[in-house]
């Protein structure tokens, strides 16, 4: 039997190596999607944002923040050891957990990068990534996945019977509510709400964005179908739920933004597909395919209306759609685990008292992420200017941040100036 | 010995489950190759199509065409059960299954987008789709692969010893023979054929291309090895043989375009590597390298000439030359399987036998896909209008069809019209 | 007991071709890498360079270089058969173990594209590649990786003692040198050096760049967790060593940056992740993950000054700065296995013993590429123009070496010629 539960063991390196790598690759699909999305002056800076984050919550996640979210715990609040790759290398499935936490970690902090692309400061948003994967993520990620390494150290949202299998809301949502926090903190675009009017930036490259989604939609499914950390036969459900959630995700934003634009617009099926990922995550693990469509496709009209709803009613300037995407359906998707969810697999006793507690994880979620991101973003702005210049924003963070220009763009530039003297 | 066969399934459900994600990226291939071959004022355009026709495929795949591909079979022509997901969940294995399938249509479907790229609107190529995924894909599915699933469900080419081990036939003749009608249904873009003279219309960004192209070699593998099924040794010449056959299809392509044109066109070097893919696919598995690497290089060649046949002598407006790869090489793969496959490893007891079997085959993937498409294209038009209208089409299809337009396509544009005045 | 080996060959089989797939996406990497750092004009010329690069490549090592590099071994120094795929089909394994062979070939030929990617001509650049997938590449990874098909045949470097883990050496340092001999020949670009001061030439799209050290980075995990060639528990910690060292090296060049030039440039921050990677190619197995963080750390250091110092010192014009990533780094990480790496793990006695058998094969790695590179191209300049002429390269290579211009840069110029009219 030992040798039996080595292949298996060799399998289950295999398969989390691969998840990990894909999920790994989502930091492409974000900078893509992102650098699409934005105008084509801040495109570089956005995307350099978007290697950046990961370089840094990489190392920090890896030294400190690890240990914080999976180390001894301290009455299920954090975790107190595993600093510094200490204690890890007694068996080498830590190191196998350790890449996988990372990349994750990686996803959430990105998330932030989009919402306030085009309004802050390089290092201003270095900061932030480094608080979000030091104290933000990884102390909530311990209340909700805090036994996955070891099953004693169960977080106290995991006793209460808190499902969250890939991370709706320990990812998404935590993600997403930091994104609402710091664009509220930042403030809108220069030009953007003028005079109570609502005016919208037009992306620079959308074909740029939609093989962003197309990216984020590969590493998904490492994201949740990884997320069993056992190369076996529940990976195939999990994949197919993904990619039905996704589908109807997107299909269902297209006929919503149909209706009510009389066009598809082209940003709302590519958010839409988000938003079904999103949306699935949670309950990828315990939804019938069936389900997992129903799940996506509200999704989808969701972020439609949240999209309009963020910008036009709370005039709260998000460059991307962030906050729709992954805060308000990271939120959906932890619900549904509750509404749709197979009762037969999931820890409470009744679906209302799983419902409950789902509401109070993802009621958890946003005021915590949503505090601390607006503590971490107003403590720095007390130290540091948090905004570039009008002229510099106006010029352009590419140019300004990274001394970056776009050939073509400076050509074009020049030539207006010439159109018009 | 259950255990042994269960590690082994595991192995086949991760193998499956990658393969699968493999076959799904190679959309974001289509996707870079099309935007970056067509003009820029229809790359939003084609894009959205490449993602919404994925979305649609998706879903009435999984709910419909499926059933008809893959359930019960009425005497070898059709499935009749499995709609709605009915009587799947009996084994993990039939999501894992489906989940390939449903990426494999998806890329059927998607093939059409290319060709008519520039002409189309948007709501018809949706409802095009639609009816590819529905029935044209799923019945011709069903004659060639009908025992994938269960064996006793052989189809009536399947019976005849037709081999098709990925789909030269299955998926690529059939996109490539409805992208035909499709075209010819729709017409040739404004401005692409005058007074008998032919224009060629210049692709707005190459290095997208180029990378779309890479991406769809890298789905190809996922397509050929994972048409497998199962993780074993076979893999390896299947990935081999792929990849040589695409090297070569480039290779050769290079060398027919340069004396033909004496300069390498780019676009041929691209076409010609894709065109290897298609070529070997069919006879992936039955192959030896060194004969995968024939068909490929012939693969290649042979899409020259036909890029230069359909566009200039048959004048069939072809806007990336999906007609020529998917099509004609897909014919040319099939007929491959008995011109060069390895004897001991095809159903046939003679190589004549085989060659007039797939030569069979390949034909009825014609008649089939060719007068389907036509039916459904020529309906359409019916009902709604086919084309946009010229002046639309020339302002381009990213603005008519999503009001979404180009920041810097705009500024040239008024640009131009200061220049003018 | 024969069961559980053939479960385990699966696996091995499975995931060699997995790892394979992901290096051969590396090409992909560069391409958007080199496309986005060079100028408008070159962009087209420089992809279909590392396109058509990747078919030359695959098809003459799978034909010639894979015998030369691991065929029968005439007394260490070179391969003598297994030449046109003879003898391989013994077992499946030697076609799993090709696939990877023929990746990796492509990815020690591409490296040259970058450096001269705006001044050679197309045909040229073909040939050059021909010499070092034929020659240069396979010999010396005879010397250093002759054993790994068939153990008895080690090549003179591995006897003694000599560690490469993945190619530090053997791929990226062969890759760099050729590519810096290739550059002294060709010359630095028209403009590039004028009276003494050096111009920087601006990229053309560092957005499309960073997608490309995406696409690396995610490649590069096949690249050295697949060099196990074995599914087991040992590519966790190689996969996190990489991760590791990408991300430390991203952020340190950051650092460096950040402090010489007051700004972080976006293009350090890129070349940085890419130093970090080949730094850790050569000891990703041996070193612990905390000692792969540092080798990292310093390889982004050394990629900073050693852009300086080889374009502004040494005044050699190195496009895209693969001199530096690839040889320079490639040799650091070479050397860090003897200072870094865990002695139990290392053949050598003495870690000063270890450290001198690496600087031995570093140094035999330059001497090797630089003097064959130099041989190679200086030898094509006595039969053909290397260089396109003066005008041609203002004009750019797309449009002199294929025809091909893009149409936004065209409007552009006619504006341009306007507005001087």
């Amino acid at each position: 039997m030992i040798f039996m539960e080595t292949l298996q063991l060799h399998l289950d390196f295999v398969w989390l190596i691969l998840a990990s790598i894909l999920v790994f690759f989502m930091q492409a699909g974000f900078t893509a999607l992102e650098a699409g999305l934005v105008r084509a002056k801040n495109s570089i800076n956005v995307a350099i944002k978007n290697v950046s984050d990961l370089l840094i919550a990489s190392v920090v996640f890896a030294l400190f923040g690890f240990g914080i979210m999976f180390g001894d715990s301290a009455s299920g609040w954090f975790g107190t050891d595993l600093y510094f790759f200490q204690g890890l290398d007694t068996d080498p499935w830590n190191w196998a957990f350790l890449f996988f936490q990372i990349v994750f970690a990686g996803t959430a902090a990105t998330i932030v990068s989009g919402a306030i692309a085009e309004g802050v400061k390089f290092g201003v948003y270095l900061i932030g990534t480094f608080f979000i994967v030091l104290i933000i993520y990884p102390v909530f990620g311990h209340w909700a996945w805090g036994s996955l390494l070891n099953p004693d150290q169960a977080g106290w949202l995991e006793q209460l019977g808190f499902v969250d299998f890939a991370g709706s809301t320990v990812v998404h949502s935590i993600g997403g509510w930091v994104a609402l926090a710091a664009a509220i903190v930042v403030g809108p675009r220069v030009g953007k709400y003028v005079d109570g009017k609502v005016h919208s930036m037009k992306p620079s490259n959308v074909v740029l964005a939609a093989l962003g989604v197309f990216i984020l939609w590969l590493g998904w499914f490492g994201f949740n179908a990884g997320s069993t950390a056992t190369g076996d036969t529940s990976i195939a459900q999990i994949a197919l739920n993904t990619h039905l959630a996704a589908a109807a995700g997107g299909l269902f934003a297209m006929i919503t933004s149909w209706i009510l634009f009389q066009q598809p617009k082209a940003e709302d099926i590519l958010n839409g597909v988000l938003a079904g990922l999103v949306s699935v995550t949670a309950g990828a693990a315990v939804l019938t395919p069936l389900m997992a469509l129903v799940v996506g496709a509200i999704g989808g009209i969701i972020v439609v209306f949240s999209l309009i709803f963020i910008d036009k009613v709370w005039k709260i300037d998000d460059a991307i759609g962030a906050i729709s995407v992954h805060g308000v359906c990271g939120a959906w998707g932890t619900l549904a685990v509750g509404l749709f969810g197979t009762m037969a697999l999931l820890p409470n006793e009744t679906r209302m008292e799983q419902i409950l507690v789902q509401g109070l994880g993802a009621a958890v979620a946003f005021v915590w992420g949503f505090v601390l991101g607006w503590i971490v973003y107003k403590t720095l702005g007390l130290f540091m200017t948090i905004r570039p210049k009008k002229e510099e924003e106006i010029q352009g963070l590419n140019v300004s941040e990274h001394g970056a220009s776009i050939a073509m763009v400076d050509t074009i530039q020049s030539m207006q100036d010439i159109a018009n003297a």
